[in-house]
């Protein structure tokens, strides 16, 4: 790629970032798409423009993100998205600290040098892009005095990131700090989770073990337990039963519908019985659900029974009556054998993996490591599956599996098109169904909550793309070749990776300045889920709830967004010395990035649970992880630049470790546990305990009629504790 | 060495013990010597010969020993010497299983054959040892199948270690748990200790920061705090004053001695004030001491005052007044920055190390490591200080610094013989320090109790062992050397070990041999305490609390015994299977120091601090260890024989590690923290707060005439919690 390549691609994605930010301000000011623009202050009961200056400047959007402070965000969009802010301010931060000392100082001392017609190995380009190369660390002459200003480079930019991240950090966990001790009722600060529990003894429900069990540990804050169910089969008739409410309330719109119109006694609508409502008896829609209603509500009364006295696994969800209680009990080791009696501190209802709470301690583990070896051979090998897939997925398998494909087949220009891009299209659905692949295998691990497990997706994936994608195009091969290689010499892995690096600067600078134009501007724009929703609205949607199911706009979907920033952190930490050019697109990246998902946050995004900023320690530790793998590479870089004085940079990557380590001993604790002198901050009133529990009910479990009989039948035989502290 | 040198030290050892256990026999029937045979029964208040036969048979301790059950150990010694002869029954257990299928298998299989023969790398001793060398596995040719029976025999022996240690950490975890639920009032129990207090807020006492910050926390189980105190100067205060009361207390004893003769006015005694009471102005002893107690009392009550109001540390003790509490409470995070605020449960007052409390957390950290370096340099490069001081302390050298030597060293035969024998001198004197080194080793780490101080120190002697004595003795040359060589071949170090290993077979059966027959024996018959005693008592002792310091007994020394112990594991699981001889020795050392050692345990020895079976996880660890040297030994080993199977011993090493994370995991945490199912027993009597809150103020503290004002004084602006649990 050329320069004028470069600028032309450049420029061309940002036209379509401004045509985008236009779209946006235009259909934004739309009421009928407030839906879709304002879901988040729409579902909190709010003016979508309230506050906002109703003059719909296009540009307003801008200052109130700017204008926006973080308990804006906490009280919109939970810790956790602050935590996010936090990420995205903090590598902004140490890009422009780095930024303002590096621009100014070694593009000079780069651009007056020219080591590149001496030096044929430090290209920074495999092109003829020899405007950028000169501009970069490549065009040094070895042994040159000049390297000192790169050396001072690479200190400046590793303790300004130690510096940042160690403000970040006492900052986030001072935010988690303020949101756990609010003095609201939370329910999930009451209970805790126990898992392991051993066989009852005879005679004895299992009820009746948990409850004696904590009684006698906590005479005076044990309030009830709830035990896990195996839910399955009463599950699936609840959803037979929703899907019948919706479907019953969708064939009343419809008669509704098609009364208004000349015809006063309307249509009834007619469904058929069978597979998908394509083949059986036509039968009258209104009448048909209703009987099938009747039918199933009394089925799921007396599954329900069934499950809450038969079908109890060997966990519980305890409840206290205060939140000291609690979290202690959630972080105390409760029974001389450990793998029995367990415990947790209970996340929001919501968020509890209800399925894998039953799972065994060792069970756990085994699986743990299992998964491990599982994405350890998924990063290393994926490109085997996926050559085999395209291998089998020929067009005349294809067109035997689905026969209608058979007339797209026979235009001859479309077949050898699709033969061609068979392969890339097997790839690109690979990446596309990767994160939900990797959240899958970290939900088989047994992982009993729902933030944890997008946490452990969104690890497995940072490790997929650095490896593969900037390592990869790194060392320009797969992997598995690499480490061939590595084995052969294993003290040459950091010359290695410095010799490679430099000549892939161009590609990750295009990579990293194409990325945030088009995909920035998708996201502000929102043009997929609007199109989505205005079809929805048109040609399916008969109810309100159908309604909304169609603009609901989910959460920010840290799991795949955390990942992809990470990748952009490593690429410009990494080149940063060595091709300071890239850390304008950077700071870009960033800016963008947090004026957009600020503006999405505030007003579109809704959390689907709140871990209270548990993801910052993984993201601390991966931002770190990226700092020492770029001080491994100048290490290796100035050793190939032979610069006598390298060894003076050895230290840098050990003060890494120890910082690490300092924060993981003096902050990782209060993330994992509740610390106590947060939870015994004063309540504003007396929480109500029997809220408390039923917000654990699941909605399989819970009945409208017999408000929860069943549940009160289950503990009466146990008395409860009535204090309330 | 020879066959018939072996018999004869055998023999000549065995001769020894036999003398020493008749002295024994007749030494110990003297009732003149029962505070040296029976301290531990005197102490606890019981007659030394309650309960044996009045005979007095010569062998009637070994009855007693056999028939004392684990309770009867615990009642009189307590948990921690119950679980030292857990792991000696243990280990007994494995050489027991191992010795009944290897000896009737193996010296068969080995004897028929005669590979040494033709096999000149396979001998097992340096000499002519021949006779052993046929029932060793070098016995065997390569490639022969009778390997088969070797192969097999080294699976018998890793199951057999791997189910027995189970069985014993079961049950040791058993014990503890018994212990821990004891209905008995442990002051330890109720309290927990907490460092790293951060700086008091302007206008509190450190004293008001604590008791508001825990009663905010615990409002109902707190009961009150003792801030941890600088006592440096008041406990020499203190000493100084106990000092003179002894010598006021002997001087009066002399009087009294000397009236009771033919003068009945008696001769007062003196005593001179200057350097060691050997210079200065000679004076009347009583009215010196006493004049001396008078003025020192008042100096001590003032400094005590001082120490309490102005020397308050960052650390304090907290009480609680139920032990669920004070359990949860030890392993609670308490604040949200996690370097400030730590706690952990109490030891028995006794064994806190008052002066570490205060070291803050990092500072610990830091001292830890330093202090693994040192220890590493220690184990490394002990020779090097050892023959430099050597060098430095030649005879003329120690002529210049000891006058006194003078005449000795004229002796000319006197002369060459020290000149010969001081360095091993120093090595001796450099052995027999090297306990006490590494235990203040463990100190400076900043480790908070004694009982973790002591598992600190034997935990590095085992290393210090195992390195240099067994694999010292083994790859025959320093440490430093053999890494050096591996260093150019990483992969040849099992390799190495195994070709190094057989040879040295014999020295180490010679070792244990001797070890045990004259080490036991002279640990059964006390004679060197006993000859101390009664030249202490017959030329210096003066009075009764003279007396008892002069039979007092001391403890088990699980510091120095374990490590030693954990050596002969090391040595007999390593050759148990390359010449299974070495297996009849082991039981030997083991069962006759159950023996002897059951019966120093009922009778002799006094705990000087329990901690509930906390070595366990320490020992466990250690002979898993051994087992996987073992294992690797073996692996290697079978290589050099070019036995064709020996990657099915693969597996075995992977099993250990497995069995030892499976047992870190099950078992580990309660040892580390108090289990709440096991706090949470019922007392059998409300505890009397008052007494456990006195049993933690130290004796230089608590004064005997003000009883304790100064404490009430200092808690008075605080109210204390009057609710009993």
């Amino acid at each position: 790629m050329d320069f004028a390549s470069f600028l032309t691609s450049l420029s061309t994605s940002f036209i379509i970032f401004v045509v985008l930010m236009l779209l946006f301000a235009w259909l934004s000011a739309k009421p009928g798409n407030n839906v879709v623009y304002y879901p988040n202050r729409i579902l909190k009961g709010m003016d979508p423009f309230e506050g906002s200056s109703k003059t719909r400047n296009p540009f307003a959007w801008i200052k109130e993100a700017l204008s926006s402070s973080e308990k804006n965000v906490v009280t919109m969009s939970g810790v956790d998205t602050a935590v996010y802010f936090v990420f995205l301010s903090t590598v902004l931060g140490i890009l422009v600290l780095s930024g303002l000392i590096l621009l100014p100082v070694l593009l000079p001392v780069a651009a007056t040098d020219n080591g590149v017609k001496l030096n044929a190995h430090a290209t920074t380009s495999n092109g003829t892009f020899n405007q950028l190369d000169k501009l970069s660390m490549g065009n040094i002459t070895s042994k040159s005095p000049r390297l000192w200003a790169f050396f001072i480079a690479t200190y400046w930019v590793s303790l300004v990131t130690i510096y940042l991240l160690w403000k970040a950090y006492k900052h986030v966990s001072w935010l988690r700090a303020e949101a756990l001790k609010s003095p609201e009722v939370k329910s999930q600060q009451f209970a805790i989770v126990v898992r392991d529990i051993p066989l009852a003894p005879q005679g004895q429900t299992r009820k009746e073990q948990v409850d004696s069990y904590f009684k006698a540990i906590y005479p005076d804050t044990f309030y009830r337990s709830m035990i896990i169910t195996d839910n399955k089969q009463v599950n699936k008739i609840w959803e037979e039963l929703e899907g019948y409410k919706k479907k019953l309330e969708r064939a009343e719109a419809i008669y509704a519908a098609s009364k208004t119109a000349a015809k006063p006694e309307g249509t009834r609508p007619t469904n058929r019985t069978g597979f998908l409502g394509l083949f059986g008896e036509k039968v009258d829609s209104i009448g048909y659900y209703n009987e099938k209603i009747s039918e199933t509500i009394p089925k799921l009364e007396s599954e329900q029974k069934v499950t809450l006295r038969e079908k109890q696994l060997n966990a519980a969800v305890v409840f206290f009556t205060n939140r000291v209680a609690a979290s202690s009990a959630a972080q105390s080791l409760h029974a001389q054998m450990v793998d029995t009696w367990t415990v947790f501190d209970s996340p929001e209802p919501c968020q509890l993996i209800w399925t894998n709470l039953k799972l065994r301690y060792f069970e756990r583990e085994v699986r743990q490591y299992v998964v491990y070896v599982i994405v350890a051979l998924t990063i290393f090998f994926y490109m085997i599956p996926i050559t085999f897939i395209s291998a089998i997925t020929t067009l005349e398998n294809l067109v035997k599996l689905l026969p209608f494909l058979k007339p797209v087949v026979k235009i001859e220009i479309l077949k050898t098109v699709l033969e061609a891009y068979l392969p890339q299209i097997a790839l690109i659905v690979f990446m596309a169904l990767l994160p939900k692949f990797l959240y899958f295998l970290s939900k088989l691990e047994g992982i009993p909550t729902e933030s944890h497990a997008v946490r452990a997706a969104s690890g497995k994936y940072f490790y997929f793309s650095v490896l593969n994608v900037f390592l990869g195009v790194t060392i320009s091969g797969t992997l598995f070749r690499t480490f061939k290689t590595i084995e052969k010499n294993p003290n040459k892995i950091v010359e290695f990776l410095a010799s490679n690096l430099p000549d892939n600067a161009t590609f990750f600078l295009t990579f990293v300045a194409l990325k945030f134009f088009v995909g920035y501007g998708m996201e502000l724009s929102r043009i997929v889920p609007l199109i989505i929703y205005h079809l929805k609205r048109k040609f399916l949607c008969k109810t309100e709830a159908e309604l909304k199911a169609a603009w609901f706009p989910g959460d920010l979907g840290y799991g795949t967004r955390v990942p992809a920033d990470m990748l952009i952190v490593t690429i410009v930490l990494c080149y940063s010395v060595i091709s300071p050019l890239i850390i304008p697109f950077g700071v870009m990246y960033f800016g963008l990035g947090w004026l957009i998902l600020r503006n999405q946050a505030l007003k579109v995004y809704v959390p689907a649970y709140e871990s209270y900023g548990r993801m910052w320690p993984h993201i601390h530790n991966r931002i770190l992880a990226s700092l020492i793998l770029y001080q491994l590479t100048m290490l290796g870089y100035f050793g190939i630049q032979k610069f006598y004085y390298t060894g003076l940079l050895i230290p840098l990557p050990l003060l890494s470790l120890l910082f690490g380590f300092v924060c993981a001993k003096k902050f990782y604790p209060a993330f994992q546990k509740p610390a106590l002198e947060v939870a015994a901050h004063h309540l504003k009133e007396v929480p109500n305990m029997e809220l408390i529990f039923r917000s654990f009910v699941p909605p399989c479990l819970s009945s409208d009629k017999a408000d929860d009989d069943q549940f009160e039948d289950a503990v009466s035989q146990v008395s409860r504790s009535t204090s309330f502290a």
